[in-house]
């Protein structure tokens, strides 16, 4: 009875999805919450220590039931992994059309990956320290997904540098990787729910990096308005509000 | 008979040493190439996956051998992290003995730490992927080296940044951590026997990082002499040289 509270036409809506949930966005909920958990519980405590009895257990679904929604735990470690590469280049794929200035496409780039991130931390430790636990065409498919991702940050970077900087030695493989250690470092000190908002982390890191790869340019970040809706959904999963 | 051969002094009173090795410094030599050999297999199939009997296998050390040697697999683990920690952090201080200018004490941190990395990476993958795998005292240990380490990066950071851009605003916190990122994600792109010499990648990410950190003062980097004496054996252990 509570969707006939509202009175806004969104709402409305929203409740009128909410209610006539197929069973196969049931599904994909349900598998959502098990992947969460699995990605939660890797990062605790890594892939290869983690049973299909613990996920069953901190999801309170059987382990019959856990057999519906993927053949094996590998499964459920290739579905987080390919899910965050797949959500964060796609955002940042809608984020870069009809942009064509370099460093703007660069601070976006930044941008994208560490909110996105920020909202993902458990998920970002995955992808980084099971990087390995992958075999044969699951490796291989998220491994061509990483590739595709890092040779997009290449290219922007190519395009900074050649626009501004063309006598500025440097070595772009080195900047790339010195970007993503950076950002991706993290999942080890950084706390989305502490002082630092993520905003301003991104800003600070992105004037770190900007001014040392492509000195002068960084300079009028701080007056820059925010590249990014701070009340946009950016948990992977759609149960969990970043 | 060999040593026989020797009419250098240095070279005599080296092989003398060998020769009179002391059962405590075959213990340690032992003790080393266990040490090593356990790092390379944590580091490739992670700290929970590699049994005492992996360990055995790759070292062709019995597991009796094995133990007399350390008490547990978990104490194998705290002995590679600590000796790393210990190690990196010794020849630093021994490195900014008598230097006063922080621009030069930053260089030098960043030359010190991916010069002893660079030649340490699958301790380096098992400081960062099993800093939770130690327990209670053991990790309190490593831990406390570990942020006694940080606390003097920020330290140098802050140095130069009251000297250099007092009214450059800047995060000291973040930018600790985008220097430990660009320096420690090494270990997952950095192939020390490549094209790219470790002098290079160190002056590299000195000028990204400096730039950016206090715009203009790494300007002279290029021309600046290496900081470093290149045939200095860097290896965490004795048997190895990088």
């Amino acid at each position: 009875m509570k969707e006939l509270e509202f009175t806004d036409g969104t709402q409305n809506s929203k409740s009128a999805i909410r209610n006539s949930q197929s069973p196969a966005s049931r599904h994909d909920q349900k598998l959502e919450f098990i992947l969460r958990t699995a990605a939660r519980i890797f990062a605790d405590k890594s892939y290869h220590s983690t049973s299909m009895r613990d996920i069953s257990r901190a999801t309170t679904v059987s382990l019959a039931g856990l057999y519906h929604y993927c053949k094996s735990k590998e499964e459920l470690l290739f579905m987080i992994q390919d899910n965050c590469f797949g959500r964060v280049a796609e955002r940042l794929e809608e984020r870069l059309r009809d942009v064509t200035d370099p460093t703007i496409k660069l601070k976006i780039f930044i941008e994208n990956h560490l909110s996105f991130f920020a909202a993902n931390m458990a998920e970002m430790k995955v992808l980084s320290h099971e990087a390995q636990s992958l075999q044969g065409d699951l490796h291989a498919h998220v491994s061509g997904r990483k590739e595709k991702y890092t040779k997009l940050a290449t290219r922007i970077l190519r395009e900074v540098h050649d626009e501004q900087h063309r006598n500025h030695p440097m070595n772009l493989t080195v900047a790339t990787y010195a970007l993503f250690g950076m950002m991706n470092w993290i999942y080890n000190w950084y706390d989305p729910k502490g002082k630092l908002k993520v905003h301003d982390l991104a800003q600070n890191l992105t004037q770190l990096f900007l001014e040392g790869f492509a000195p002068g340019i960084a300079s009028d970040l701080a007056s820059s308005r925010s590249l990014r809706n701070p009340s946009e959904n950016l948990s992977i999963w759609r149960g969990e509000r970043s």
